[in-house]
């Protein structure tokens, strides 16, 4: 049951989709979690981290996700009116506790602290431990860049993917995020999982009943397959073979080891676990470019370089060289203008949130 | 000429070699670097340094570069007494000048500096400008956790690797390293290319008339391709693709752009521009453990979690899961007890440079 709770949840996104007022969609969001007990301010912050995911595209970490936290609320399972605490703490470093709040909630308020730090210190870096998926690491990353601080964050995740030479779930998909900001008026913006492919892609092939391209995924037995279902009921595979492995290994040792959360199959499953709390584990590691180097010039520097990337010599068939962060930064400007996409289930979701906890539904699509 | 010397360089590493004890080659490598005019302290850092990537298997960066260093610091691309200078800093972070001195050593006097801002302030950062080649970044992180310190470590590289959907080169093959201490006598160490493949792999392939993999390279044109020569001419390709190219990036902003050194094509080749400094740049970041979590506690969280990924069920055909750092540690225990192997070319080139700087050359293979 709840393992089809997240096929359907995946499968939604890549339906075609009514377009909402971003503002709309966040005060809905907003109104929502008040009523599920998330203070006025904290459903500010959760609000804007879900419509910003869908602003730049990636729905998947957008508002398609507050049914889950909701319910996860009301079992208990995530601390509506949790405190961030620091436990430890040292110069430019701090180790903190979520208290199982909302991921998004205490991860901005973390980079509000840290910020502070990295300004006095130039630099600045600190463990999250017992938070819950937190959406999109960007996010966090791109409110860095509007301050001049580079910000580069990891995640540990619900297992999904195994250790190379392996085929058991080990890592979650453990992404690496950095954003940079440039005078060219959004920001280089890394944001990758160490996986080849999103599970989201396998779930969508198996709907379809497509094969996927052998090297994606493993079979349970450890087997290369082509068979979607076999490969969700085995496990993704990292990018790059042994390179993702090491560099989800980093992720992990960074966000969980370090932090004090759990590890790889500790995790709980934010779908198929509705019995125990995630604990997911954060890293967070702030520069205030200042402190290296005058802004001015970093970002002409940086602005020279992308001119330079996207001058290169281009390979056929390709129209234009584009720098990460360029892409979604495009697509938020065009959502801006056309408001957000949001599918029929999340649609539906939102309603029956609405009825439940009795707020006013105000969502009414875009001509 | 000077990209033939590159090739026979490489394919030298293929070859079936005598091995050598690793004192005596320090003692040599040392005593030919004094005589080309480095301090007698700094020689020792630059021994140690390449007799230690020699004793963990990485011979590509050990012993037999030390030729080409001697013939840049010859022909004055390399300056043997260079001061390491703190251009700007604050709080716990740092931008220095290597005053293209001799990578190794420069890197290795950087750490030091930095170490003690770390003790202090639980994490340190540091960019630095003007250097070169600096031999394998798993050497500083292994420096580092042999203290009880994580080092994050990134430098940007002579040009070899194409943007995504260019066919021109702009990037290095840069790397990310870190390395992290464990309980059990050896650290867990993340050291990658941010390439798909060494360009070293494709020089052998052609040295031997066998085509390269689909996927590894592209003509000058941009054309897919598996003809060694043909790549050669062309460029590397990123790992994973677009994942591997934001990661090139982003170590290429942190290295390059960051520090103030040459960006991209600007950076010199070591064995191409004979008549330019490279102008290299690195990024470290180091954390001390103790700052977030008791050094003990951390060392037996990560020591569960290597247990629990060697515990893994393994795939057909493979006989253990290695954890990052595991196989170059024992080979690093192999080559203390059999010494380490060192090819006829760089016997050869030592031999030379001894008879030019009036060394005596005291090598004699192992039985």
């Amino acid at each position: 049951m709840p393992f089809r709770l997240f096929q359907n949840y995946i499968f939604r996104n890549i339906m075609a989709n009514d377009r909402f007022s971003p503002d709309a969609v966040r005060q809905l969001t907003a109104a929502i979690a008040v009523r599920a007990g998330v203070k006025k301010k904290d459903a500010a912050i959760l609000a804007d981290a879900l419509v910003d995911a869908d602003l730049h595209g990636t729905s998947t970490h957008g508002i398609s996700r507050l049914n889950i936290y909701i319910r996860r609320i009301q079992k208990g399972l995530i601390d509506p009116k949790a405190k961030l605490a620091v436990e430890r703490g040292r110069g430019a470093a701090m180790a903190m506790d979520a208290g199982n709040g909302l991921g998004q909630v205490q991860a901005v308020k973390a980079l509000e602290k840290l910020a502070k730090k990295a300004k006095r210190q130039g630099v600045a870096a600190a463990t999250i431990r017992n938070s819950q998926h937190f959406g999109a690491l960007s996010y966090y990353c791109n409110l860095a860049a509007k301050q001049d601080l580079i910000l580069f964050a990891t995640t540990s995740c619900e297992p999904a993917m195994s250790p190379e030479g392996a085929c058991q779930a080990f890592f979650g998909t453990n992404p690496i995020a950095a954003s940079f900001p440039t005078g060219k008026g959004w920001s280089v913006k890394i944001d990758l999982a160490t996986s080849i492919v999103a599970r989201g892609n396998i779930i969508a092939a198996q709907k379809k009943g497509q094969p996927i391209p052998l090297g994606w995924a493993l079979t349970p037995e450890g087997e290369p397959t082509t068979d979607a279902a076999a490969a969700l009921a085995g496990t993704v595979l990292t990018m790059a073979g042994h390179k993702g492995y090491a560099l989800a290994l980093m992720v992990e040792i960074f966000s969980s080891v370090l932090s004090g959360s759990a590890v790889g199959p500790a995790i709980g499953s934010m779908y198929k676990n509705m019995d125990r709390k995630q604990d997911v584990g954060h890293f967070f590691f702030l520069l205030d470019i200042a402190a290296f180097m005058d802004v001015a010039e970093f970002k002409r520097r940086l602005d020279k370089a992308i001119d330079d990337i996207k001058g290169c010599r281009k390979r056929a068939g390709v129209s234009e060289v584009l720098v990460p962060g360029e892409r979604s930064h495009q697509k938020a400007q065009q959502n801006l203008a056309q408001g957000i996409a949001i599918d029929e289930a999340t649609q539906k979701e939102l309603k029956t949130l609405c009825e439940e906890l009795r707020v006013k539904y105000t969502l009414t699509p875009n001509a």
